[in-house]
């Protein structure tokens, strides 16, 4: 299997990439990998870690780089030799089965979808993440490629979330729910009631309404919005979660006797830590293409971004957009037989 | 000051709602309460509470019930003589200066526009609520009256959040920024897109976008957003705080020496707790109404409603309404100046 990383990608670029691909290889001997970007960079970040230069690890060089706010659709028409495009270039060759890029998440998908193309019957791209829950997890999509869908659209999302769930976590029918401001049925507007509609008449485990909190509950397996609901849910969570962190570290800091306390407590604050790690779920699947591209938080760290490749691995391994497009015949075949 | 306590409402009607009232004459001396719901249950309650019936405490009878998932519309028609109704039939004759419910959100928002009607140059009533932050707090709305808005009325929101602000905290020129999916100004849908328009050429102190975490840093005093996704937002913020509090608690009690670590703790777990209870900031405010109307969580226990309580009382004191009117006509003088 061979992957392709866009090395300069996120807030840190090699210096999170290279370690990431380097722990990578030496935990997979059957991974091959791409690292796009600028050689000179790329060759001296790697010559830190000595002697890991192996025939697994290519480097392809890119002499462009997309920044983080530059506006997608300049990146897509100005950036044609980005170590972003060039990533997914090599998919698109059939020269990696998969591509990982912590860049910007706009250039990422509007150079994903022009390069690579829509699988057909998927209208837009969408970005779809586990999240942690009481109970295990679920799957979220649209987190922010598109800022509104269609309810027409909220269906392939659904149908996507469903092929990626069902793959990635050997489930044979996930249940899949829509974020909505209450469980009746009367709830929500106009779109998320259309899509409503469309899913309770397709043949996926659709099960209803399902509300903000219920993302943590872990009872659905996925859980469809659109990607303005869904961006702004999971920065709301992630600053929920900063501010009770903070608020624990002043608090434990406060008195020589709090301070004990966190000593003492140390193993039992890191444990709840571990099982919220944000690095466990990086590695965003960008549904919808004829490729695999995963998406890494920006401000990943290496152990971050090695997740991410991990995700993309298991994505090739189970051939997700294949599953996607067996979903989708499903549902044309179902609609032709009405 | 007098105000009208829906006592039925909630998912523990008088339980909650009478020990809260008790708790809130025997706290202000100038308060004058109205129990709005059954009289039998309401005195039958009461009379656990020996000798707290003064002069500054009535009941005013109301024979139907709204239940907390009753349809809206159907609610409006059919229960005319419901407590939620009939406290706000209250502050619309004027023998009360607000009132309190912790019922069925809907059927407040429904019920209240009907009887109370829209100040003039509102076209829809918005729920507005402070949320933590890591430095004081910000006033967050719409979290749920509506299911969609025009930029029109997110201007409107914007105007109705800045003078709940400016009141209730004694700020000049409280900031007021836009929730969306970037802080860019190409980010987003029409409808933020063109809201922002607006209120880049509104007197307000319109800061820009801000995201989802940004809820939580209190940098902004107004957060303005759509229904659906500052609904969705506030439950995923209190979904992911409520899975980390389970995670601390399953951790803390997991071994003998853990549960030490959670006796040693105590203190300052009990400390964070208090920094980001919930029931502190219950009691959001129904804005754009000719009349206070204070929304209570449905959960609320006996403390928290009584908060939403002080809330109503703030609220009359700073003379909210007018203060929004005040804050319209600014608005029109510019426009008709133009």
């Amino acid at each position: 299997m061979r992957i392709a990383l866009d090395a300069m990608g996120g807030d840190h670029g090699p210096a999170t990439v290279v370690p990431a691909a380097v722990a990578a290889l030496r935990q997979h001997p059957d991974l091959h990998l791409i690292l796009v970007g600028k050689e000179e960079a790329l060759e001296k970040t790697l010559a830190s870690y000595n002697g890991v230069r192996s025939d697994r690890l290519a480097i392809r060089h890119a002499s462009q780089e997309v920044g983080m706010d530059e506006v997608p659709s300049q990146a897509l028409r100005t950036k044609k030799d980005s170590s972003l495009r060039v990533a997914i270039d090599l998919v698109k060759a059939g020269a990696a089965d998969a591509c990982v890029s912590a860049g910007n998440t706009g250039a990422l998908v509007a150079t994903a979808r022009f390069v690579l193309k829509m699988l057909p019957g998927i209208e837009r791209p969408a970005i779809c993440s586990a999240m942690p829950a009481t109970r295990g997890h679920s799957h979220v999509l649209d987190l922010g490629a598109n800022v509104d869908s269609t309810p027409e659209q909220l269906l392939q999302f659904a149908l996507m979330g469903v092929a990626l769930t069902s793959a990635v976590d050997n489930k044979p029918a996930p249940s899949v729910a829509l974020l909505n401001v209450g469980v009746e049925e009367i709830k929500g507007h106009d779109q998320v009631k259309g899509a409503a509609a469309l899913l309770a008449h397709s043949n996926l485990n659709y099960v209803g309404f399902v509300e903000g909190d219920d993302i943590y509950e872990g009872a659905v397996d996925v859980i469809v919005c659109d990607g303005f609901v869904g961006n702004i849910a999971l920065k709301a969570s992630e600053g929920v979660a900063r501010m009770l962190m903070r608020f624990a570290r002043d608090e434990f800091l406060r008195t020589p006797l709090s301070r004990l306390a966190a000593w003492v407590s140390k193993p039992v604050l890191r444990a709840v830590m571990e099982r919220l790690d944000p690095r466990q779920y990086n590695g965003a699947s960008l549904l919808g293409l004829r490729g695999i591209v995963i998406k890494s938080h920006g401000g990943a760290d290496a152990i971050s971004f090695a997740n991410a490749i991990e995700e993309a691995m298991l994505e090739v391994k189970k051939g997700v957009p294949e599953r996607i497009s067996g979903e989708l015949q499903v549902i044309f075949d179902e609609r032709r037989a009405v």
